[in-house]
């Protein structure tokens, strides 16, 4: 497949905002990178190998986002933290008009106070992408796969 | 050295392919990424940067590295499990005809059962690659020099 | 914003050659990345969000990171050791003629003799970028805030 450097570039792109605003905020912007009716999922990489359905975080709508978000954000159980994501080895695999598959791995590190960083999570994004009426790029649909097999229970916000 | 983009995004698809073969598969396909007649050596810095010839593992061509990986699949005697490659910060340093000279740094994380995830290694590749009669790059030679003295007894597939 | 993707590239080689003179060397072509009179901050990200000046490095000029250099490498107090950089999800924040605003994502990987990898800091680098008489691109501003807030006492070298 030829590769169309531009929109390599845009989508590169898409993916530095995702990583950005889950890491750096506005938090409550996150959402803006979903298609209104999209799909979200967070699945263990055993369960998506095995073609089995069970995904930890299922959202299928924007707005479904937005309250995953705000439930984070106003959940005080949990200790306060830093991410940061780093998303490497972006690879178009199929482009049909408007719609784009992509696949890309990432890693979070976690940052607890007083500690030094973690590894939170490593794997890889399944990713359904869609142009927008205003030209813009948005996910229509994003598998969060990632490799381990142990449930973080510090899985607070999206991956 | 001017950049040429288009050449930089085939080769940066080209180390994406490269990290998607090793973690997520078709192993088998991952040796067909290199020429028939290659080099891949998987050795430590120290002794990369004295020039010390020993190489943990050395390949000399792509038959050897489908036994490689043949090998380590056959193999009962390791634990399953998961690995994360991260490519990234990919210099050309040299640009020849068909002839590329490349350097990129690379982390590969490690996903045991039951485990968080953990570094396997972390490191550079210093490569050449070319250009086959069909259009597409591959590597002729491949040397994945990794940072740590310990020689992780784990590394049961290439980096 | 429009991507420049020629310009886009050329960022992220100076970013590459960051990445690889601070690891791999040689470590005193470093400062000639940055302009004569720069700006060169390691600052907590606490901090940072704070508005709070407090650096745990600063220096002002080319001439201050070249002295910074040289200190570290001269010191004996500290084990040798190796470090890995990763930098990723860089965005073009902002291009004014010959200034250019990016931000980018890093973590850096550091190896002791005898252990294996462990992560020494992860963050973002928010930088001013600008372009010389002779067309290459130098830092002007680097702000280096890491997630942490425990100071790594193995911060010897600028990250």
């Amino acid at each position: 497949m030829a590769i169309d450097v531009a929109l390599q570039f845009e989508i590169e792109d898409l993916y530095s905002r995702y990583g950005a605003l889950l890491d750096d905020g506005p938090l409550r912007e996150w959402p803006d990178l979903f298609a209104e009716q999209c799909l979200y999922l967070l699945i263990p990489r055993d369960n998506y190998d095995r073609g089995l359905p069970l995904a930890i975080i299922r959202c299928e709508s924007r707005a479904m986002l937005t309250d995953r978000i705000r439930a984070a954000q106003e959940t005080i159980m949990h200790e306060p933290r830093y991410l940061r994501h780093q998303i490497t080895n972006l690879r178009v695999t199929n482009v049909a008009g408007a719609h784009i598959e992509a696949i890309a791995h990432f890693s979070v590190m976690e940052v607890l106070p007083d500690e030094l960083p973690r590894i939170l999570a490593v794997g890889r994004y399944i990713d359904v992408i869609q142009r927008r009426s205003d030209g813009a790029l948005e996910f229509s649909e994003k598998r969060c796969v990632y490799d381990s097999v142990l449930v973080p229970n510090t899985i607070v916000y999206p991956l």
